[in-house]
């Protein structure tokens, strides 16, 4: 089994090393967002991800360039994925339309503050076609996600929708799922393994919540690039400190090579 | 989910915290026995395993109950687990025959020296007969044990071995096996887990070698109620060191209460 890693300006996240960490920034000012930056980087992470609903401005779109530039600055090099979470998948209410989402992904894209784009599959084949072809044209991968933060669909379900993710353009397939169960945590493994056997595409999955806390630290062997971890503020239920995710990525990766 | 605890001296191992922890002993004299005794305990496993098959003096069984009773004075309360691994299910070869085995087995529970006693299910009716019966006679439990080192059953097959230790009387049913993918490692933990939800007794379970390493970390939450960490020396293909296994399942218990 090789993990298939995620790659950002032509080269493999983390050196290749999989799974790869990514921190959330939820920042809701400028000053926030600044401020959480410089404390996440200082743990180095392998991916940031800002989360753009978090942020107060983001009808703005002079301020979330300024506020990207920013981030850019505070990263230090390493890579930022940028996101819009929708309300009804998780993400934060805001008070601005989907044509204007469209077009800050089209901005911050162009003014190439970010690495890669993290666009919902749920979303209108238009606004996957237009957000794809923003992506194509700066040459940044595009995640195409899915998230289910109350329950776990069913396994041929889960398939389908990393599947889904290739079949629209997506350089990265992400699927986030609540378990009721840890027989749902299991299923969510066996899919993510069979996506990341049968794709030609890295894949991402996590188990949300505590009872899906395994999957963020053993997901990688079974096919999962990245893992989300707390820097500074979890962006979902059940994201784990990333010095904890650290040391147990460490313990099985000296384990497996052994 | 409850993963079921083993029950030694009549109180659930590591106070009910699963999985817990098991440590090898290999030693071959009485001194080198003793001396790794010593070192192992210090690093304070939940359970001891004594793999007797190791023990160069196993036909003497005057000398194996006095290895066995130096081994009860260092444990230092440490239960410990009495264990002769057949050659044909991956432990030492021994000069000794199965009556004698079996003798040697009754004679280490009459002495009070160890408080579960290891045996493998795949042997003859009356072998194992024997051994449950002076198992019941002196109050230990019984672990029923199978080892596959070559290759990882179909998942049907696996279900059939913790059903059937379960059918012949164990009191704890441990299934290990090597996998030759991760898919493997993916059905074993599967299995594990029907299997801890279907019978009444704590189930055991582990994916041997490097690619099983998740196993050893993450069996507990799939429903294993053992993992099986080196102390000072391996019993097994793919045993991590006890600080790691410990670390990786702190990182584990704090995301899941959290």
């Amino acid at each position: 089994m090789q993990t298939r890693p995620i790659i950002t300006r032509g080269q493999p996240l983390a050196g290749g090393r999989v799974p790869a960490v990514c921190a959330p920034l939820v920042g809701r000012t400028p000053e926030a967002l600044a401020a959480e930056a410089v404390a996440v980087v200082a743990k180095q992470p392998d991916l940031l991800e800002w989360r753009v609903d978090f942020f107060q401005d983001l009808g703005d779109t002079q301020a979330v360039l300024a506020a990207g530039a920013q981030v850019r600055r505070a990263a230090g090099g390493i890579p930022i994925l940028f996101t819009r979470r929708s309300e009804r998948e998780g993400g934060q209410r805001i008070g601005v339309g989907e044509p204007q989402v469209i077009a800050l992904y089209e901005a911050v894209a162009r003014a190439g503050l970010v690495d890669l784009l993290d666009f919902e599959m749920g979303s209108p084949q238009g606004d996957i076609d237009r957000v794809r072809a923003a992506c194509v044209a700066h040459r940044l991968p595009l995640v195409l996600s899915f998230h289910d933060f109350q329950r776990t669909p069913a396994t041929g379900d889960l398939q389908e929708r990393f599947a889904r993710a290739h079949r629209l353009g997506a350089d990265v397939a992400k699927v986030a799922v609540m378990p009721q169960s840890i027989e749902d945590v299991h299923r969510l493994l066996g899919a993510t393994l069979e996506a990341s056997r049968t794709l030609p595409i890295p894949v991402i999955s996590m188990a949300m919540g505590g009872l899906g806390a395994v999957s963020r630290v053993c997901g990688g062997v079974f096919g999962s690039a990245l893992t989300f971890a707390v820097g500074a503020a979890p962006s979902a239920p059940g994201q784990m400190p990333i010095e904890d995710v650290r040391a147990a990525l460490a313990v099985l990766a000296r384990a497996t090579s052994g």
